[in-house]
């Protein structure tokens, strides 16, 4: 595994133990810049006051944990930014708006402040391009680690499409492309469906919505409907360069968004309205939910679900 | 130290290990029990809807570190309370009134399953206590830590009380009594403030307000307008029993509100109405802010708060 960007450093100098934590706390606010607005709005009091907005609120947490979800061979930068999109893939996945996030990190005193510069100069960049303010967080120490946890906070928009209201006969349709994500660097590079995700609260055709974090396999399960299963079309599965059909169902981190649509709607017409609005962001019909039965995964090209787990955690 | 209360555990059918992410999560919902409500208004969604409130957001995050902020002396139940509660001080900081919290675990794969269920129990009973839903969360493995992080969502009532806003001769107030916190288990044992701060958020002569958590001493510099200095009389300071003048001071963790007053208000009919509203809970007039001069630390019955800092973490 490269080390280049091993973010922790045996020079005590280079370290947050050497910079102490007032002054730590006042580089992480310049580091951010102006993606941290001014107290009470953001850094600097007990809380931050987010003002109102018109929808209801969404919020969503995720760790980052080094070892786990990057290594020595991501630059901080990328890590920061990913922390950031991980969480706005899943405002996107409820049709939301993304607004505010917090950063809370534990890390080892032998974290490199050069390092971690980068790692919040990236949140900031990712945080700016998403309309999103940095107003708050938390600095504690803890040996051999370096854990982010961010709380990302949004704005429901149109409606809020959950996970649930798939019926059997709805189809099942696929942002992007699927599998490969790590070796492809998809994982770091990717773009948070923010404004699909928005578009699609709004059409009523579409009746529920997550996104693909853990493999289409594992996530799909929690929009199927009781007493049914999805058949997918192995040919239909848009694959990344480099992946295999496996990879697809099962390697995790697509952060696509997966939806179905309501049986008996026009799909033409629904294809249609999305190639206008969003011409470069491949969109696919992979199949649909149907009743279930004993030997739906030995139909000729329909995908065997059972046999593509998706990643679980402590395993 | 007592290890009575050890998170980890080297008998693997007792940890999360054994367990598996998907168990692990089903089994946190049920010690939450009715403390977090249904997705998507609570877990089981890519977010949590937090239905709008009246006033705007206030946000917090606080994490909670074994080894750091607790040790194997503390039952789990104590700590997953601690956590919510500490962050709950800080919404009674802002005046606010606190809704809604989720919770990310960064954790060793030797975490037992038996102390997390009473950490979850802890909190979930805290929680209650104090009207706020757990919606969501989210779990990483992280090699030999137990890293909670936890985000709390309130509302702004009558008026958001800041830390900016105190001018010279504003006088200085602080509820309860400081220091010894550790020994005397108050860490564990203390009830957030919420009922004080949002009274106070509606008194106009209450000009800022914070809670001493790092101690007196390093948390009142926030407070000190510029050009000012506090000036607190040593035999007016409320002292835990137990508890020196050094410790009320820089101990810390006391999770009181101290906060000013403006000047030419009328102080007896404060005290008087606090008196009425408050009966039980102790209110100490400490000091005022003053014009910054050379000599004031030398002053009979002044305290020397430059010799008094508060815990600084990295240290």
């Amino acid at each position: 595994m490269p080390r280049a960007h091993h973010p922790f450093t045996s020079r005590r100098t280079a370290s947050v133990a050497y910079l102490g934590e007032n002054r730590l706390i006042a580089k992480i606010r310049q580091w951010l810049g102006p993606a941290s607005p001014p107290a009470p709005h953001g850094i600097g009091d007990d809380c931050a006051v987010v003002r109102r907005a018109r929808g209801d609120t969404l919020v969503t947490v995720d760790p980052l944990v080094f070892g786990r979800h990057f290594d020595a061979s991501v630059p901080g930068r990328a890590a920061g930014a990913k922390l950031l999109k991980r969480n706005a893939s899943d405002i996107a996945a409820m049709g939301g708006r993304p607004s505010a996030a917090v950063v809370a990190l534990a890390l080892d005193a032998k974290t490199n402040v050069a390092w971690l510069a980068d790692f919040y100069r990236g949140l900031a960049a990712a945080a700016r391009s998403l309309d999103i303010a940095v107003v708050g967080g938390d600095v504690a120490q803890a040996d051999g680690v370096f854990v982010a946890t961010l709380t990302l906070l949004g704005e429901t928009t149109a409606r809020v499409l959950t996970r649930q209201g798939a019926r059997r006969g709805d189809s099942i349709y696929v942002t992007g492309v699927l599998g490969n994500s790590l070796a492809s660097r998809h994982h770091l590079n990717f773009t948070p469906r923010l404004a699909e995700g928005q578009w699609l609260a709004g059409r009523d055709e579409v009746r529920s919505m997550m996104d693909v974090s853990d493999g289409l396999a594992k996530d799909l399960a929690a929009l199927t409907p009781p007493a049914a299963e999805a058949a997918l079309q192995r040919d239909l599965l848009p694959l990344r360069r480099g992946a295999t059909l496996a990879g697809a169902l099962s390697d995790g981190e697509d952060y696509e968004l997966v939806f179905t649509v309501a049986r008996g709607a026009d799909l033409a017409a629904f294809a249609a309205a999305w190639r206008r609005k969003f011409p470069r962001t491949r969109l696919t019909r992979i199949g649909e939910f149907v009743a279930r039965r004993p030997r739906l995964a030995r139909t000729e090209g329909i995908v065997n679900l059972a046999v593509h787990r998706g990643y679980e955690h402590f395993r």
